[in-house]
């Protein structure tokens, strides 16, 4: 996607260089700052600390840090694997990229696997893009649809109808190798000229929507509002929401969905309203091994600080930190939760879009080409 | 309630000093600050602004404002009464307050009027305590009933079960004249030695369950844990939340509750798990003259700085505002939302528990006596 008009992708790797770069988007939306990636250790934090984040763009990033560890210290597959697996427990995508890393290359000769593991690497890194531009073209049919019915039933003379969608967290570019799985097909309805407004879920307690998400629509020039996380439902009451789309961490064989905490809280008001909820993921997001996603999903728990402390930008323009609870308050920070399959309206994927229920699922996997 | 061990109410008149005082809310947690209102134009910033908020306060606030008003300059009152009833669109404990000062007053001498102003509004600050405590006898009941089953389904040997509550914004004594009215049966199980624990809600924009039910659960000794809004669903999907309550700034005939932003996505998540969900509400805020609340009750916007801009403390102390979107984004700021009914166990109110009900609500109109 465009960053004040340069074309630029969420990581790339300069092999001359050997420099493995990203955005830190634990400063974004106030610094746009590129930080280069040396070793294992400094992708395990960049993941961890949430430089890098994003379903997609953590398994990339994951699959080149396995480089830099062999490249480092040539055997070191099984090891590096490992502690990557243990940064994220809940995002299935660093389970299945470094599954694929590991399975292309464990058979190779330890002196070979670094390059293998780099070609690899590049290739999830190539495919995700192509993914997630597909995720936006069959979403982009849902949205199309969903602007003809609005067009047909507007009837106020005084008002040009507007297609508002409401998102939750960043599945945007920012999340993926380009274009995102929930934001993507937000950006094909836009460059067809549909005239599109996103509500932006701000998603405490990172704020990745007010951060991410916000500045990612600014900067393709997609018209949006900025609402706290308790808004959507007055808005679907209201007739302000024609559809939600989100983002996916891990999907179950059943169709449930688990992304950002608060997305089941939505789905419920989506549902209560008749509003079309749909969940955008690439088929890597789907652990066809569950069945339960209430039951069987790990939660991650972070860190509390995450809830008493908040980062921005004070009067002077300074980065600070505050506190916004009492000191010594107990927090809770569960970082995602499950919708329910039943409150799902459609699963948007790289290969159509399919019904969130266990059939729907079984088609899906009927389709998907083994690596 | 008792702060710091010593016994305060949230707003006070000495008749000696001429001083009504309240607790600058704006500056809680951080800092306990009195406040001095001296006049007419301080009380309408003080509600406009929140240093004073929550339905009930704002009406007795209101009360001593169109005293002052009167004091400075008699004749005032009907223009007083307007002035007031502008500050804050959605609760209607203002109108009520403001309706009877001006019944009782508007047909004596200008020069009888001030007094008798004053002398309403301290009655509708002693009935106001006098209420919430009723309204905490009531719920007591309610939460002792859950308490029971609780422990009699209780099979965990090696955990002793614990009242898991979760509330949404500050329903609390510094929302009201004393003990507050979702947290008023809270206070009253604690002391009966139920062993409770509250899940406190941020309640963004304006975090009034991080900064002031935090800091009121504290003061009382209360165990509590501030969560992120989106974290409630996950919560009840887990078994983790036994009852809900909330407070209301409307209530319809036949039983919506308008309450802070996003207490209907509480209410739909405590629904789909079959989790009670109360409001508790002292009978002022009741509007028997409206009985769709999604469709007939104004919902006041508030500024977009609210959801831009945070205030908290930095490493060093200092109370600092950081703005967290980028900058120029478009923010919008819905101070409440409805929720139906339907979705609405009981209403918990100083003259018993009654059901959400257009039937419910006439068996309490029926007990209301006219002032």
């Amino acid at each position: 996607m465009k960053i004040n008009g340069k074309l630029i992708q969420s990581i790339w790797f300069d092999e001359t260089a050997q420099e493995l770069s990203i955005i830190d988007q634990t400063l974004l939306p106030h610094q746009f700052s590129k930080l280069t990636l040396e070793s294992l250790d400094a992708v395990c934090h960049a993941i961890i600390s949430m430089q890098v984040r994003g379903a997609p763009l953590i398994g990339i990033t994951a699959a080149f840090g396995v480089y830099l560890a062999l490249r480092d210290q040539p055997g070191q597959l099984d090891n590096s694997c490992q502690r990557l697996l243990q940064t994220r427990p809940t995002a299935v995508n660093l389970h299945w990229a470094l599954r694929r890393v590991h399975s292309s290359i464990v058979k190779l000769d330890s002196n070979e696997q670094a390059q293998a593991a780099l070609a690899i690497a590049r290739q999830l890194l190539a495919e995700d893009a192509a993914s997630c531009s597909a995720i936006g073209d069959h979403g982009l049919q849902v949205l199309e649809r969903i602007w003809q019915q609005k067009q047909q039933t507007h009837t106020d003379p005084e008002q040009s109808p507007v297609l508002n969608v409401l998102t939750h967290c960043n599945a945007g570019w920012l999340a993926t190798a380009d274009w995102g799985t929930a934001l993507s097909p937000i950006y094909k309805a836009h460059m067809q000229g549909i005239p599109i407004h996103v509500w932006v879920d701000e998603t405490r307690p990172r704020n990745q929507g007010a951060a991410l998400t916000a500045w990612e629509l600014k900067q393709q020039g997609v018209a949006h509002t900025v609402i706290v996380d308790n808004a959507g439902g007055h808005l679907m009451q209201h007739g302000l929401v024609d559809v939600c789309l989100v983002g996916s961490d891990r999907t179950t064989a059943s169709g449930d969905v688990c992304n950002k905490i608060g997305t089941y809280l939505k789905a419920l008001a989506a549902h209560d309203n008749n509003i079309p909820f749909y969940a955008a993921l690439p088929v890597s997001t789907v652990d066809f091994a569950l069945h339960d996603g209430v039951r069987e999903i790990p939660i991650e728990q972070r860190h509390g600080e995450e809830v008493s402390h908040l980062a921005g930008l004070d009067a002077e323009g300074v980065l600070r930190q505050i506190r916004v609870t009492p000191v010594g308050t107990r927090v809770s920070n569960f970082g995602f939760d499950v919708t329910p399959a039943r409150l799902i309206t459609g699963l948007i994927t790289e290969l159509g879009i399919f019904p969130a229920t266990a059939s729907g699922l079984q088609a899906l996997q009927k389709l998907v080409v083994k690596p």
